[in-house]
């Protein structure tokens, strides 16, 4: 198998994932003062940005994975499909966050089942990346899989960051929705700074 | 990266955001009349309607602007993913508007919404076109970019445009609607009019 | 512009379309005797399959209409995006067929608004051949455009099926429902009996 | 018709029903203890991990059944609309499986109900499988179609051990629903030992 048809299941898992958030942005049923009604909403176009930064990073760093494969065998097949399991779970927490996120005790569950998520989809991208980087049988000839297998290092960092927010979460829901929020920046500008196509600079 | 995978992930986002749009149309629960009751809801399908259009122009008007691109580096990426923020989010004004058009006070504040969104997607579409035309970097050696590049006066009108729906939707929310109609159907006009493929008449 | 995003396009909206329609076939909520109450369902089964087998068929259609396309000029573009909104539409029409079939006097107007539906696809369908076929301008060297208008006739015969299962819908809706089952599985027979690719059969 | 608008289409039904898996895990709606709220769903997410695998080796055999597929025929093309309808319907029996497989004896008509759509699907897999491997018309020259044929026996296993979870349903719920785990399971192993993409190893 090449990477085009993986390639055109896995974008439109991303495509109907990212685009599925909006469903949980309801319309309020008030009689008057709709304005005060939306604004009472902020936690769900918080979580509904956040995710939807991070679904769309998580396309980018896909593409960008994918550059060096020449072969797709079989364990590749089955971590992509983890991940997008991963993916398509997406929704779900960030629908739980955006209900809990002010609700005392529940807050902290919620906000740690997204980091969770969120880790989840961290160590697969690193699992993935190492599957990939382990030899030359599924890299382009002129891929130096020594050089790509020495970005793991750098790459692992999101699984820690990750694990960091679930601690966090425990603490304070606002301020790990607000990481969550800070992460995804950073990896959009780490993205448009490097701007090297032959490796994802991190993960997701 | 080439524009093919950014065209497929972005078709699928478009494809999914204007099915999505039929979601909101609800089948009414009435024991008797249902010919009154399925009329009753006219603004659900006028919004449904008028949304189909604009999110069906935006990807003739998106589908025109890639075609003197040759190469896609990151902003670009990643204008183009906040260009699909909007059109995400798209159904929810949509259902917002057809929920409150008839709603007194509340029908302002639901127009102004709508028209903040097609706004955003408005600028976003000048911001691509100006990234892309900003110089001979992404586009294909036969692209003429300075021409390209005036373009973006007459391209801007759009922004202008969903500007003042706003400030009708403070006036009249039914007024506001029926102009964002007009709007949709000049621009089918307008492409159907100039059949140009080079770039897009305006946006979105 | 060439089919090749068109087409990817198209199929994306048929795709979603298609699998949208299992979102009306709800669990049902009782605490005993779950046999009885899916059985109980079954407008809810012929609808989704009718509705299933008619966007299944229009896909083959869209793709066989579309083999002879050389060039895809705006009218086409536009065309084709009337044709999708029909599809899009699809699942309210099924869902409402569905609720409303047993419903006495509701269920004409259910019937018939089903009924109209797929008359507008059928319009749509042959107003697409009808620009195509009626010069050199947009189809392959090799097609001879006076042998595919020739066609034209056959193909409007669904415009008329159609039309009369509006009529027979003020009779009886089950009756009516029954009948685009019909109208389906003919389409399918033909199809395979015949097994051309440059043309469809008919519309839908 | 060419295998690659058959794929794109069967591509983007198989990504838009995996991913709509996802809308049967509802947020819990509480005051206190969202912990154990979450917890109490653990049906919903065994019916999701169970119904995301299936559907993902259904789309790996899926790919693999096509390869040696050089055209497609009408019969092939509905048949594979037959299999797509099978995949389409899966989110509906996951969530009569989640919602009823702790409801006594309406557990074991959900369990049964379940049984029976994936005993479909692996019907029409050894269908297809059967169509394509008739004969040298459909598949490339370099196919050896008696070899492809024989695979048969071994591919129609699925069929009795699919017929087997229905009977097992009526016993118990639960131990269908491990024995849908358990299949998956093996079908995801045996996939990565075998590693062939000629053919695919069993179905679905």
């Amino acid at each position: 198998m090449t990477t085009s048809r993986l390639e055109a299941f896995s974008d439109g898992v991303f495509a109907i994932a990212i685009t599925l958030l909006i469903l949980d942005i309801k319309v309020p049923e008030v009689h008057h003062d709709l304005a005060h009604a939306l604004w009472h909403q902020w936690p769900n176009y918080a979580a509904f940005l956040i995710s939807f930064m991070v679904i769309g990073i998580m396309w980018v760093n896909h593409h960008a994975m994918l550059v060096p494969v020449a072969r797709v065998d079989r364990p590749l097949l089955f971590l992509n499909l983890g991940l997008l399991l991963t993916v398509v779970v997406i929704p779900f927490p960030t629908s739980l966050f955006a209900r809990y996120v002010r609700a005392g005790a529940d807050s902290h569950v919620a906000a740690a089942v997204y980091g969770a998520v969120m880790l989840t989809a961290a160590i697969f991208f690193n699992t993935i990346w190492w599957w990939i980087s382990r030899g030359p049988q599924l890299v382009h000839d002129h891929v130096d899989h020594v050089a790509a297998r020495a970005q793991l290092r750098r790459f692992s960092i999101g699984i820690y960051v990750y694990a960091a927010t679930i601690l966090i979460a425990f603490i304070s829901a606002p301020v790990a929705l607000a990481m969550h929020f800070v992460i995804a920046v950073y990896y959009v500008v780490d993205r448009l700074a490097t701007d090297s196509d032959g490796a994802p600079a991190a993960a997701p």
